[in-house]
């Protein structure tokens, strides 16, 4: 290897290599180095194999300036990397009083007498300084091996993520790079080509400002990164010119969900919502419910998967049932209706569609969906086609239900991208 | 690198390094392999970086037996694999007439023109053999290089999942292996310790057949692994020993859901289910009617998340509310019977707790969950306790409930191991 990666990862485990594990902290480390404008170039993954990694970490020491190893911190024999990485320094594992105090302490608030494995992680190499583990027993720590600064964190996703912000410190003492927030946004319902196509268009888009996408589902996450803080005020101007755009389609920042936006919404307006889901079968009220704080916004929600529910439940005709179907605007309107009436909520929204892979027509495709929104006063329907997976067609159908109540509510003028479609 | 590393993998794309995609097909991989007792022993990743890919391929083609390229093979220009491979095995791109009609054949079904973009993936290695690929227009490859078997895939999941038989097919050819299909079981509410425990405890556990354990959640799927097919039989004495020990708590086998499961058992008693939900939120519902096939056992659901809604809708007392709270026996029994009573179902789940992270108390802390389940003539009742988040909380509280009614409709004897720990 002779060509110089700046940062290199090295991810051990022998649960990442049988695929009982997907690596989850890889991308963890790389999201939180892109706040800094750093990337990782190669990592390297093995499981607890004490050639392979003293073979990879050394690798890894000769052609990177900085390498963060991750895993193989814990107590039991397996857990190599301190050992390693002792011996890849030319010195030898010593207690070291700092860790060997955490770990005392970390034992006591748990009541729990030091036993020999948990001792066991105040060894560190000599010559290393710790990296604080907020969390967990483990320390981490960082070296300095072949003039690679060698930074050492706990496999735990929770442990890694609480010292994420330490491991950037050490980082950046090695490699420089001006912290730069990236400013994310939370869309919906808007594709990423799309959105694309529109900031071409704009004539007078700053080019030290990148766009960048991650894809979600049911969300999309936008990125405007900047190289250093004085571009800010460009990060800024860009927000500007794509909430002009389809500012609508904008749920919120950093990892804002609908669910939250549309229950910021109704406490700010102090509103109660209802649903009456058939084909989303109660994930529209899941959703809501899985955000903390949702009981001061949502009361009551009808899962009414077969006609006869919707009739006794919500009071929907069984002459319209019979005469349009299911799936059809006079059924969500009195679905959505009775589900008000009933519940004595302000607002709701009912769904019911062909979530699939059986039940679609040539008229009605799988994929068919009709929306309901709205208050006793102010009722809104409208189809859309979500051809897809049953759950892609669940998540998209629900996610578009909090959105549709999101905009009635904010009374934005505009109509989601997604009704011009006639798609999600 | 001297190490003589039998499989291994290299993982490329831009998106990987990011942070914005979290690669699960190396688990996808390893998985496959799995199966025929193999397992990859270093796997490294890299953007599409010429120079980094060059020399990656390059060291572990020199220390594999067999190494499994995975993305890259792409129409664009930074999709650089082929031509790669081609350098190092001291060979050039040449368009394969297989691959030509493969791309030609995908284009048409799709109504579309072949363009050069398209034709630039019926070029591969000259001396390279294709390997299949039944869903997407890019054919995988095998070519040998520095006498390592080295596989070229495809990065999108779907066409690596469709192609992953004929690679292991490749693979076998390289590195022997017999295929041992391992016996994968899918349980619920009981844990890896315990039934590690119960299995040393087994004077008669055979010594060929290796219990794994790959945590998921809410359920945990147990894997008996042999290395031949002349052992399953003692794979079959194995499984029959788990099920005498605890097989009240196994789902089924392969990625069996509880909701499937359940699902089953309605459809086999031709019974229906109804869900009245205060902390879960609608999630029981959401779980049930995720499956395909749920509109014929799963008719109506309730979230009664404000007490006032548990008396409005499934007529719950408003005394009892008020003397016992709504985390209490009494109200997810009327909870219960409410329900049965409203929506005509058979059977029926209801359950009440608190999610947190606010709302609890010292007599009920957060965590702490009723439990009703059961007929109009058999109500049965129960109250865990199941610290951790909210979202934990609530999967594992609905997961408990889907378990409780297929436990009763099954008639099993025996009380699920989570009740004797009175937590989950």
């Amino acid at each position: 290897m002779t060509a110089k990666s700046r940062i290199s990862l090295l991810m051990t485990g022998n649960e990442l290599m049988s695929g009982d594990t997907v690596d989850s902290n890889s991308a963890l480390i790389a999201r939180a180095l892109a706040e800094s404008n750093l990337q990782p170039d190669m990592k390297i993954t093995t499981g607890d194999d004490r050639d392979l990694l003293h073979e990879s970490i050394a690798q890894l020491c000769k052609s990177s300036d900085v390498l963060i190893v991750n895993g193989g911190l814990g107590p039991t024999a397996d857990d190599l990397t301190a050992e390693i990485l002792a011996e890849l320094a030319g010195t030898e594992l010593h207690e070291h009083p700092g860790a060997r105090e955490h770990v005392e302490t970390w034992c006591q608030r748990r009541g729990i007498e030091a036993n020999q494995s948990n001792l066991k992680q105040a060894f560190v190499p000599r010559g290393a300084t710790l990296v604080e583990n907020p969390v967990g027993s483990a320390v981490g720590f960082a070296i300095d091996i072949y003039r690679c600064r060698v930074i050492a964190t706990p496999g735990v996703p929770s442990e890694l993520k609480a010292m994420l912000p330490s491991v950037l410190e050490r980082t950046r003492e090695r490699t420089g790079g001006e912290t730069a927030p990236i400013l994310r946004l939370q869309t919906f319902g808007i594709g990423e080509s799309t959105i694309q196509q529109r900031v071409n268009q704009m004539p007078d888009w700053p080019m030290e400002v990148e766009l960048g996408f991650r894809a979600g589902m049911p969300q999309l996450e936008l990125k405007l990164r900047v190289e250093s803080e004085h571009q800010i005020p460009a990060q800024q101007a860009c927000l500007e010119r794509l909430t002009e755009s389809f500012g609508d389609h904008i749920i919120g920042t950093g990892d804002a969900t609908l669910a939250q936006a549309l229950q910021q919404v109704l406490r700010d307006q102090g509103k109660t919502l209802v649903t009456a889901e058939s084909c989303t079968g109660g994930t529209i009220a899941s959703m809501m419910t899985r955000e903390a704080g949702s009981s001061a916004v949502f009361h009551a929600g009808y899962v009414t998967y077969a006609n006869h529910v919707k009739t006794a439940l919500l009071g929907v005709s069984e002459a319209d049932l019979e005469e349009h179907g299911a799936v059809s605007e006079p059924v969500v309107r009195q679905m959505l209706l009775g589900a008000l009436d009933r519940s004595g909520a302000d607002i709701g929204v009912a769904v019911s569609g062909i979530a699939g892979p059986d039940g679609g027509t040539d008229d009605k495709p799988v994929g068919t969906v009709w929306l309901a929104w709205g208050t006793t006063d102010e009722v809104r329907t409208r189809k859309v086609v979500i051809p897809g997976s049953r759950q892609l067609f669940q998540t998209l159908v629900s996610a578009a239900g909090l959105d549709l109540v999101r905009r009635q509510l904010l009374g934005l003028p505009r109509e989601p991208h997604y009704f011009a479609r006639q798609a999600l």
